[in-house]
């Protein structure tokens, strides 16, 4: 009955874009708001919440019938993400998002908070008037998270006694939270009973963890064209992350490290200076061990995966994990 | 049975403060955010929405039954009000708000952004964990209005030729949305029947109006001191308010007040300007013609209160309305 069928995710997926399309289209309210919401639109994502919502929702009975809701569901998930990017955005002062110009440097900080704000709203509305009634406090409880994390991520700012534990606490927040509403929302509506409800959102957080991780060691490895925005901006912006605070425990790069984050403060990081991080982190096994984290958050969703009963999607999960895990 | 009496909406009130407090308290998350919350409780307001909101379930056969759920909710108004003062302080960069330092110039903008978007999620959680299904969506309707509100404030900053109407569409979002709110979440709680909920909106949002004028003209005619903030600060960031609208269909004073403007624009705007513009306001009929207006729609809202059948607050109603209006 609900076997996992490669080309119905498809058609939901294109279903998830009409919705979107919907949900963005102009409101008519004049000036610049439908300009941004069609900026919002075309920076197109990788869609991998809404996909993650989806398969989730395999594993419940009911997700045939919901399919629509489903779909619903998913859309107002990956505008959870994309409200969340435009008030990111402000905070980090960032010019290009996936090789595009932000919001907020396009448009202004200032319309960028209340477009968010907009967005949100809207979402609160459609999470009511669809009457998804038990997936709506998994919303707010996600975007709780989210700003607790970017809260977080703040009070950590070129701080020099910043643990992997705290650090990681920050990425629940900044990615996991949202992945694990994903699956949580796909589970719950389409019937999943609590034992697969629980494992689901295991399986989301822990995609989560490896999906941020990842992106920090992509910083390392990608020169700024590739990755469609500047490298090391978070080093720049006195952000820590994993592969830094790994080289760090070695004690010959510590202090190396830690000038390099002064000169961050100061303003004084070039590209010279970039080069030397980029050095440091990779010879002093910062790379490798944030890569073996990524790879036992990797394999913490699979031992999800493998506890879940098998409606053909753990094939289909499984790929989708050691895809988003290469790097 | 829901005769009004003021010793229980003054307990009630006290109700929305435990709620408030309960909502505000320190979440325990490290940070500073427990500290931004206190600030927050601790630049009180005069909960004209909570007030609001319990008067209007006085309509409503089922307010006794629904008081502690109607306090909660009045609290959510008044939160979903401070949310949007954290934000809308960030854009107009100020520095005091009720003679105390706002969010943004004590703790920055980057967290002001997302203790805003924080209390957010957390009334979106407490909606949906509360059952305020019906309820709901008006709140999400609500803050959408107050974005589109500050939004269209924003594109007719520093423009000659923004009309009275336009004006007023903005002050819909800014004020008589979050008042509406206020009205209908208090009619539809209480079990108001759809025709007296309809007469208490259409009192919500005049009054709204009403308050917005209120405080356009009390920016004239009280100093700095008295208001707990800068006065003109409107006019300093572009805004031109009623009585600025209406001073400048005066001919002579049209062209004087444009001027003005542009020293604005360009930050030459000091006390003789003000000064000025006060005189000017004054003396070409903009504060009477802002005043009349205030009176329409405080003639408005008493006709709405007329058309309510009369369960002993409609007096009380009129005092509100009355002690408002007053300047």
């Amino acid at each position: 009955m609900n076997r996992y069928e490669e080309r119905e995710l498809q058609e939901e997926l294109g279903l998830v874009e009409e919705f979107l399309a919907e949900f963005l289209k102009d409101p008519g309210y004049g000036g610049e708001i439908g300009q941004i919401f069609t900026d919002i639109r075309r920076s197109r994502g990788k869609r991998l919440r809404p996909r993650l919502l989806l398969m989730a929702s395999r594993y419940g009975e009911g997700f045939r019938d919901a399919r629509n809701r489903l779909c619903r569901l998913a859309a107002l998930v990956e505008l959870v993400h994309m409200a969340s990017l435009i008030h990111d955005d402000i905070v980090d002062d960032a010019p290009l998002r996936r090789g595009l110009p932000t919001t907020q440097s396009k448009y202004g900080k200032d319309r960028a908070v209340y477009a968010g704000d907009l967005i949100l709203s809207r979402i609160v509305q459609s999470l009511f008037q669809n009457g998804f009634y038990h997936v709506g406090g998994y919303f707010g409880e996600a975007v709780e998270a989210m700003c607790i994390g970017e809260l977080g991520q703040m009070e950590c700012r070129y701080r020099e006694d910043v643990s992997i534990e705290r650090y990681m606490r920050n990425v629940y927040g900044k990615t996991a939270a949202l992945c694990r509403l994903a699956c949580t929302a796909g589970a719950c509506e389409s019937g999943c009973s609590p034992d697969v409800q629980a494992q689901l959102e295991e399986l989301g957080v822990n995609f989560g963890y490896m999906f941020q991780i990842r992106d920090d060691l992509l910083d390392f490895l990608s020169d700024s064209q590739e990755a469609g925005k500047p490298t090391q901006i978070d080093f720049r912006e006195g952000i820590l992350t994993l592969p830094v605070l790994y080289a760090m425990e070695n004690a010959k790069a510590r202090p190396r490290i830690l000038s390099l984050l002064r000169d961050a403060k100061r303003g004084a990081f070039d590209e010279a200076s970039a080069k030397t991080l980029t050095d440091l982190v990779r010879y002093s096994g910062g790379l490798a061990h944030a890569a073996a984290d990524m790879e036992m958050y990797a394999g913490r969703a699979l031992t999800a995966i493998e506890n879940l009963p098998d409606h053909g999607v753990s094939d289909v999960f499984r790929e989708l994990l050691q895809a988003k895990c290469r790097i």
